[in-house]
């Protein structure tokens, strides 16, 4: 049984374990959001793809919710006595994806070949594909001005008033290499999207063009797991930026939303009864345990298979 | 009283060291040998300038010889663990100097003004001068064909047999910024060139268009001590080095080498006498400890008086 799922970082990252663990890896396609990538002193960070990798290789740290285990901090202690940049964290371990990804992009590689190298020389078996090689990048419009992802994410915690978010670049991003073949493939059983924050980490994969209508044409369901659990987001902004946003903080709002993208949504159970224009199904969606994970992956299988 | 000093790397940097211990950083201009300098993993490394700034700041692995003191390597471990190359070790700590350097490189600003940065971050008084901006590759024709530096050195270990060295770029290649002034600088007493690889370490400097004819010319005496502790080299290759460029591993043989560049040569008391065209002095030169090098810049200093 083949499975595609649309994926930012952390959340959506728990799903793609779930969903490993319960078919094995091999049956597993991940196409993540690059929105949030940037440069970042001569870098090349691509934080959801390496959330991606860190967790289907064992190597995440659970307990913080991104990067390494057993992470060491020596190079940013080095930065800071150097007078550099140190509002972003990279880890000693974590700069080796950054270092061998830059060199290799700038050797001329794709992002795309470069990631499933990574993801070999970890025996991954999941396919973790980019949504694009082509640089898309989110930005906000704040009350305190045009923010990138990251100056929004890390180095203003989410503070600022969002009044409105663009995708740069996007409207030229072609879909990276397998996106569109993943999607369309008629051996897929599903399409899910992650539980990961609609208009942050989904939206950018959606505005990729092809993306959207290669969804809409696809011969799987798609199936989104809602990203809010008594309507509140488990983490991060959701919540704040869909009140931000003028949106209902519910179910219905991201249904609506996600539109004709999904044929169904799996609904927390904590959240009130929703009357949603497509299949639902409600499940305890908190993924704290591997088992947690494997629970959510399943009902969301299932509600797809009720839908095909 | 200001001191000018020609230097590669750990040897160099004792000496180095010794002159600031006595004199103050202020008086002391470094300039330093860039032909072991390579882009590695897509960062640009400067080995001899970056002992220079450990060396000085207070930083360096006295025991390893080469590198940070306390440096940890989890880095290297992810490098290994994703395929990377893995031959030349960079630690954790290490490579903020790596990365900042090569972020402002990309940026357009110049080696000469970010070291002066770093060094300024690290409170170093010295100057800290690359030899040039310019590209110098030392290359090395040897029975397995043409090694560059790092791979000489590092990698095969200094094992090849050596036929030739060269200096690729140095044909086109411009003093750095303020190597010139330095040298021709009427305030300044003297002039060393430290007890560094002559063939490996002093040469790329003079090979640089223009240095030699200011060290000819130079107001100040020009004073080399010499790298050979009773006809040996203390550390690294110079004695292999010097057989297999068929020369004597000898004060003499070294001594001819600089030819009319040095107006004297301050000499290991442990050598046997020597004829040499040039003044000489005899010293304890080996520097294990701080006072050994302020106590080898003394008497390279002293050397310098008596030929001014």
């Amino acid at each position: 049984m083949r499975v595609t799922v649309l994926t930012g970082g952390v959340g959506g990252a728990k799903l793609a374990l779930g969903l490993t663990s319960l078919l094995g890896g091999e049956q597993v396609t991940a196409i993540v959001n690059t929105g949030d990538d940037f440069t970042h002193l001569g870098l090349a960070v691509s934080p959801d793809i390496d959330t991606l990798l860190y967790t289907l290789s064992g190597k995440a740290n659970a307990a913080q919710g991104w990067g390494r285990e057993g992470e060491s901090w020596n190079f940013m202690a080095a930065v800071r006595s150097l007078g550099g940049e140190d509002w972003f964290q990279l880890g000693d371990g974590d700069l080796a994806l950054h270092v061998l990804r830059s060199a290799r992009l700038r050797a001329g590689d794709g992002l795309g070949a470069i990631i499933a190298d990574f993801a070999a020389a970890w025996e991954i078996e999941a396919a973790i594909l980019p949504m694009s090689e082509d640089p898309v990048r989110t930005m906000l419009v704040t009350d305190e001005g045009e923010l990138d992802f990251q100056h929004y994410f890390v180095a203003r915690r989410c503070q600022p008033l969002v009044h409105r978010i663009a995708f740069a670049g996007a409207a030229q991003a072609r879909p990276g290499p397998g996106v569109l073949e993943a999607i369309g493939d008629t051996e897929t059983s599903a399409i899910l999207i992650a539980p990961s924050n609609p208009f942050l980490s989904v939206d950018p994969i959606l505005a990729v063009p092809g993306i959207r209508d290669a969804l809409q044409s696809a011969a799987a369901p798609v199936v989104a797991v809602s990203p809010l659990v008594g309507g509140q987001a488990v983490k991060g902004p959701t919540a704040k930026l869909m009140a931000e946003l003028g949106l209902e903080v519910t179910v219905e709002a991201v249904a609506r939303h996600y539109g004709d993208v999904i044929d169904g949504m799996l609904v927390d159970e904590r959240d009130p009864p929703a009357e949603l224009a497509v299949a639902s199904a409600r499940a305890d969606t908190m993924m704290r345990t591997l088992d947690d994970r494997i629970r959510v992956a399943q009902a969301a299988l299932d509600l797809a298979a009720t839908v095909r």
